[in-house]
């Protein structure tokens, strides 16, 4: 039968308890969702949904075409522009996803030829990056810039180093200075993923690179997302005027791909202009994250100290995190599961992200639940 | 200087003609648009602008997460279950882009030890899919079922025929039965794009699996996009349940993604029920194509005979073709203007699209204008 061993991976993944399942929420949810990347609580915000409803009206369901023919309004100029301007580069590109801004940057800035040296924690998109771009991949060690300055010693000519600022499974924080130090050393590129930095990290959320005095440097690229932070969908990758052309030129996901739909560039620009007006908004997030780490932490539970605004719980198993999350959510609770094999390291986890606009009553009710159902 | 190979190819692509460079549109152009994808001319429909609109107001701007984690809404379901039903088949997944939906399909379905067999004319997005799937590729001849059926029987073991149904660049399309021939003599399963198909070919715009007898068959696998004839964004995979169900379970692209935001979900499923309603649109789009088409030829254009809705016309080099789409522009028409690298041959093209919606006025003006400014 054709595609018949699709079924006997699927009678693995039952065996193994790894089973993944669609479950559509309704609009109105009664969980206290600690589950989604939303970590400015800005998606249901009504500037940014009337930021992407007016967009739709005015531009259109779609783009209509590639970025490089029809697919580019002047609403896509505005965002980019501000985008830009908020983080510190002097400019910024905008694609339908963080995913195919990832695979944008790391295969048009690791040609062939060139060493591109990744994180061994990197996100999925960049790993599909390295594997796309003609350059030669050297995986090092998660958080280890001494790895990374031994893997350039090795290498003559191009290079860039790749890292994720914050890892999306635990939260913790790239060592970004010293993989700036040891990236400039051997004279390589920076491009890293701020997809759950940008809003949480930096001076009014303007981003992990910007924290780190590395914005608008003119060998650090940063790529992130419209979709967590900024409520709405896509990425976009930020960085000096000529690499920004290149990847217009250059950059498959962008050239072959329609442009991002008016109203997620509707929606983000809103979000933006909000955080700019509100950027209280960060530091809360980071708050929550803490206290959420804090009472945890005094409960006896494992969770890892969080560097923006996921905290990661430790679960025994993948079949017990399942359960516990299941618990979680029979109690009134979302929670994110991760396993494998989403998690680089085999380890299953409960992962809570901080919403800036969690209340107090709401952080002590999610403990509480998560504690009592621990396995 | 970091990044300094990226001047010299920059230097490389102005003495070949070849930069591209971004032009905002505004929201009401003055020029007749037959540059962009919105085959129906459904992107600035009130009810496809309003789906868009409300989704946005009901579920917010972004949807929050992976489809796995807070991702899905009902109207994902919504979407799915209506996109199946619509074009014959037993399930559907949306992505955030038809490439993430392109990639998604070629890396599930072309594991370790499989082959891949794919047409030499296919989509950037499916050539990616095949440089990141664990399979080995062969790329056959453009159209060529006997050159599969060869590649085929030097292969023991799982294998898919990969290809687009209508070609973007000269909007051929592919000979399907014939490839669905060859698939089915070997145990192949077939992976087609119908990006350029759904919403034109079939039976009031079910797509070309449909027109060829094909849909729900259960070793046919079909992607298309919501930004074209759906006139929002967003990808999507059709295909037997198991085969939906591995999805879910294994593309990166699906599980590492953020869901699809409600408003180019909202905006996909209203386009959809309009076409419902009003199935002539999509024989309307193939009447303007074969319309343009006789009367290019008429002109003493070289134009290819249209099989979907994009009638692409030679130009005589890459320079050539830039300066006649600059005229047409000057001149008040919006057309593309396809030139390497993002032609497979190396032939550059004015590419024109026949919208459902452009009137016999409108098209005599458009060969009027390309008539008048041919080089």
């Amino acid at each position: 039968m054709v595609f018949g061993w699709i079924d006997e991976q699927a009678e693995a993944r039952r065996r193994a308890g790894l089973v993944r399942t669609l479950r559509p929420r309704p609009a109105e949810s009664p969980l206290l969702d600690l589950a989604s990347n939303d970590y400015l609580g800005l998606a249901r915000h009504p500037e940014v949904t009337e930021g992407a409803a007016g967009a739709a009206r005015t531009w259109g369901g779609g783009a209509t075409g590639s970025r490089l023919v029809t697919g580019t309004t002047a609403l896509h100029g505005e965002l980019e522009r501000e985008l830009a301007a908020f983080c510190g580069f002097e400019a910024a590109l905008v694609f339908s996803s963080g995913y195919a801004a990832n695979l944008a940057a790391v295969t048009t800035l690791g040609p062939h030829g060139s060493l591109i040296v990744s994180d061994a924690g990197n996100h999925a998109s960049l790993i599909d990056g390295c594997r796309l771009a003609r350059g030669e991949t050297q995986v090092v060690g998660h958080a280890d810039p001494e790895a990374v300055r031994k893997a350039l010693d090795a290498h003559e000519g191009a290079a860039i180093v790749v890292s994720d600022t914050v890892f999306s499974v635990d939260g913790d924080r790239a060592p970004l200075a010293a993989l700036a130090a040891a990236a400039r050393e051997h004279g390589a590129g920076l491009v890293v993923d701020d997809a759950h930095g940008l809003g949480v990290l930096g001076d009014g959320g303007r981003g992990t690179a910007h924290a780190a005095g590395l914005a608008g440097a003119d060998d650090v690229v940063v790529t992130a997302t419209l979709s967590k932070s900024l409520g709405s969908q896509g990425g976009v990758v930020l960085g000096p005027a000529r690499v920004i052309d290149h990847l217009v030129n250059a950059a498959r996901t962008f050239i072959f791909d329609t442009g991002l739909a008016p109203a997620a560039a509707g929606a983000a620009l809103a979000a933006l202009r909000l955080l700019r007006r509100e950027p209280e908004r960060a530091a809360r997030a980071r708050e929550v994250a803490a206290d959420l780490h804090a009472r945890l932490t005094a409960a006896g539970l494992e969770a890892v100290r969080p560097d923006a605004a996921v905290v990661s719980v430790r679960a025994p198993s993948p079949e017990q995190a399942v359960r516990w999350a299941a618990d979680c959510r029979s109690a009134g609770l979302a929670v994110g599961c991760f396993r494998p094999p989403s998690v680089p390291d085999g380890i299953s986890r409960l992962r809570l992200t901080a919403r800036a606009d969690l209340s107090g009553a709401e952080i002590e009710r999610a403990v509480r639940v998560i504690g009592e159902t621990r396995p």
